[in-house]
């Protein structure tokens, strides 16, 4: 299965100011294509960490998305931070100047034609929104922090992004503590070596509710462990509810050999 | 200032099937604790993963916030990795097994007697929502994963964290194009080199606006750079909106040294 990180560019994250909606937003279209999000991180507008985490990471896994940072004001400096990871020079782009111009015409300004700018080498990431192109450089996608913006960019690359081995995944709900289950899961985790089992507790409407989600890339195995599940709901004398059988692709394991 | 790192402990989160709403909680109660968060990372749940990252952060920053992964069952590994991380072993603990015991009386069982298991020489953080407790290891503060339960494992901990010099901010919205306002900007944090200047711009109700956020330390420059802003705006032609100045701390600028 194909690998993806996603980093967060900004202050205004850190701070608690904005709340982030662009990692799971990607999570969620990553997965449907097949692409497994393994690690997200979340930093500051600093030249150094910017450059360095984006080195890290674009070793490690096969697609990397940065969101936030590329827009025209001082405190922009995402694409001067690329271009120091790759250790190239930021250029003027012909193509994104040209897109610039004939969008403002008269009212590209200095700060405008920041946006204009690239790593020496990038390759342009459509901006259907607002004009103002992203860009790929190598493996890593540099992309907007607007969500809806950040969007129109990743719907632009989707159709050129492929991952390998769909995951298919299913949901079994109850009202069952998680400790009164974990035991006949973990039993259930080891017969069925290749689904994976999880368990999530949470609260809906005060009261304590359980989903047990299975993934596994085998969907008769999958509706095997799935059926397991729901006999052990019911025997435990609870009633399994919503329970769904999704032929999306969804993170199974981590596999980061 | 002090400064705080986040991880988020979870596949769920990274699968896109959870969203984690514990990073902006804790980066708000951070702040305005005059605590600066540097960083956020989402990991999944592998040993290897949670360790390395624990320890890679626990030296860099002041205190260290994990959550998720504490429960009951199989999956449930922060416990062990932490262990790993700071090369001790798991140990059950017996102020958190007292705890469980007379929480569960004969309903604890081996899934929940797992979570009466810290690291060794840990000190226990308090769970006033469902009793099995989170835990701190030197500067690094492992808390439960569901939202309710880990702000109430917070909440426990908050009046023992003390951050340093508060920092104060203030918001100028507008309608102008980030484009239009930048290099005005731009002069103005030259002008005011204390001041975090900072643009974000977003679409609300179908409407592009501009909220400008001023950050210091000193109040009183803050408000002068706040009324600059504030005529700068006017001077451009439009109304400035909600000035807010507030008194909380909130992240100025990140400075690792």
């Amino acid at each position: 299965m194909s690998t993806a990180a996603i980093v967060v560019i900004g202050n205004e994250i850190l701070s608690g100011r904005t709340q982030d909606a662009n990692l799971p937003w990607l999570s969620t279209q990553l997965n449907e294509r097949g692409i497994q999000l393994v690690e997200g991180r979340i930093i500051p507008d600093i030249r150094e960490v910017i450059a360095d985490t984006v080195n890290d990471l674009r070793a490690k896994y096969d697609f990397i998305f940065t969101t936030g940072g590329i827009g025209p004001t001082h405190d922009d400096i995402t694409t001067e931070s690329i271009a120091h990871a790759f250790g190239v020079k930021v250029i003027l782009h012909p193509e994104a100047h040209k897109l610039l111009q004939d969008y403002y015409g008269e009212r590209l300004n200095d700060a405008r034609l920041k946006m204009a700018h690239t790593p020496e080498g990038a390759e342009l990431v459509e901006n259907p929104v607002s004009v103002a192109p992203g860009y790929r450089m190598d493996n890593v996608y540099v992309l907007a922090g607007i969500p809806r913006i950040m969007q129109s960019m990743f719907d632009s690359i989707a159709p050129t992004l492929t991952g390998k081995n769909k995951v298919h995944s299913s949901t079994v709900t109850c009202h069952l503590a998680e400790g009164e289950i974990a035991d006949a899961l973990g039993a259930l985790q080891k017969k069925y070596s290749e689904v994976d089992v999880g368990s999530y507790p949470h609260f809906r409407g005060g009261q304590l509710g359980l989903s047990i989600v299975l993934r596994g890339r085998d969907e008769d195995m999958l509706e095997h462990a799935t059926d397991d599940v729901i006999a052990l709901v019911r025997e435990m004398g609870d009633s399994p509810g919503a329970v769904t059988l999704k032929n999306t692709a969804e993170v199974m394991d981590i596999d980061l050999d």
